[in-house]
């Protein structure tokens, strides 16, 4: 059941009004407040579509999510349409589409979806070898909370979150990019909602970009594809997140992102194709 | 026009034959030879649909796309259908599936696709800023050709390429995994086609698993869900591939490919979910 006092539980809350030739429909909000300078954060809109999914499929965990995002969306109603492709004994394969919708009652597409999903808390497994554990961050509290500070005013997103950043990561923001196209910090609720296996796709992009920290111009990087990987189930209490870009050539960068929860656990991996700020 | 003469293009020959409510239906054929022990590779098929959805959107290169693979797919009869859902001037995206299509003419998806595709030798493009340059790999002559081997003889897909692998990394055909989970070699086909764009798609998922270098049970490795991002059009000549997997838990492992060209390219990215082999 969802716990109504939780803002992101509310601002993900879906309600299936009909099922039209084997696609369920879902009304829904795309709610203030979760955005960047007006338009709603991507990987908020993924975890909106998410908990559809979840509701379509009874299956909690997006094992790989995939989204193309088609339009910017700004905060207003919205319909999700989940449609199944197929369903196994350990994963469930959906294409989901996220709707918002016009005064006028019009629909436009924002966003299309591809994910298989299972219940990895019941999932069979199988061997581990992990070639390397969690990279290096300073501890939650020696990192610098992202909310509340002036410099991020337009980042509207922080103020639902308690994430903070690597001093060395954020220093862009006071004119001090570190050179290095990393991004680290933990992420986190403001209102102490714990960090489940839907917010991961949240945290998948809840971040500053990895490249503000190069000597480029500042601007938006729209996300043109985003990929996740929910690879466990998250412990109790803030995720420590690792993002980095490797390669921007001619306008287009990838960003790569780990998640590991405070024991030592992969929670998630990401990736994502944005455009580079033109300046 | 495509040169019937090459085996590629014969085998991800596509004939459109209806548009049923905006949806393209192609007549394809998984072509004999493209296996590993009898199923398709999961890179042909996505070139097989990386065809179909050029052919619908007018665009060369699937900028991103992911696929999730739904079932096994033995040679014989096949349709693609490819949905557009938006074009914009950059880019387009489409959605695809391809189907095995049995001899009572019962049809069985075997793959869904999202992609988003452009037209990259024309692109806008923006600025660079590598991070880092190619990995190192031992030149092309030094390289060990992977078709043609005895330990090698049901990976029938080998005889279509002059694909070589990094000596290191191919020890494990012998008995000496490297210990580290790469796997680098230069794919090339065999009847000296180019590696054009949508080539890159079959590169992607052409060499054996890089966990195969780890000390664990041999076996099928199958891909849940591969995404690639084709990053530029390959100057000619045989492209240097470069994949590693860092996190093998609970049975699920990512594997990231890095495919570059003769002068230096970047010209794609991939990364794969799939599941471990049980012995």
């Amino acid at each position: 059941m969802v716990d109504r006092s939780f803002e992101f539980d509310v601002a993900t809350s879906v309600r299936e009004v009909s099922i039209v030739d084997g696609a369920h429909h879902f009304e829904a909000r795309v709610h203030d407040g979760w955005d960047i300078a007006g338009n709603a954060n991507g990987g908020y809109l993924l975890a909106l579509v998410g908990r559809a999914i979840s509701a379509v499929t009874s299956r909690p965990d997006c094992v790989t999510i995939t989204a193309h995002y088609l339009a910017p969306c700004p905060a207003g109603p919205a319909r999700v349409v989940v449609t199944p492709v197929r369903s196994g004994r350990r994963f469930a394969t959906v294409t989901a589409s996220l709707f918002r919708v016009d005064e006028d009652g019009k629909m436009k597409e924002v966003l299309r979806a591809l994910a298989t999903v299972g219940d990895l808390a019941t999932d069979p497994g199988g061997p581990s070898a992990m070639q390397r554990s969690m990279p290096d961050i300073s501890p939650f509290d020696e990192c610098i909370l992202m909310s509340g500070t002036s410099v991020n005013d337009f980042a509207h997103l922080h103020g639902r979150l308690a994430t903070r950043g690597e001093p060395a990561d954020i220093a862009f923001r006071s004119g001090s990019p570190s050179g290095r196209a990393m991004m680290r910090g933990w992420f986190d609720f403001a209102d102490g909602r714990s960090v489940d296996s839907n917010a991961l796709l949240l945290a998948s992009d809840a971040f500053p970009p990895a490249v503000f920290n190069l000597s480029l111009p500042m601007g938006w990087v729209p996300t043109v594809e985003l990929t996740v990987h929910v690879r466990a189930v998250p412990a109790p209490g803030p995720v420590a997140c690792f993002f980095t870009s490797r390669f921007l050539q001619n306008g287009l960068l990838e960003e790569d992102g780990e998640m590991w929860d405070t024991k030592g656990v992969l929670v998630a991996q990401s990736r994502q194709l944005a455009l580079a700020p033109r300046g």
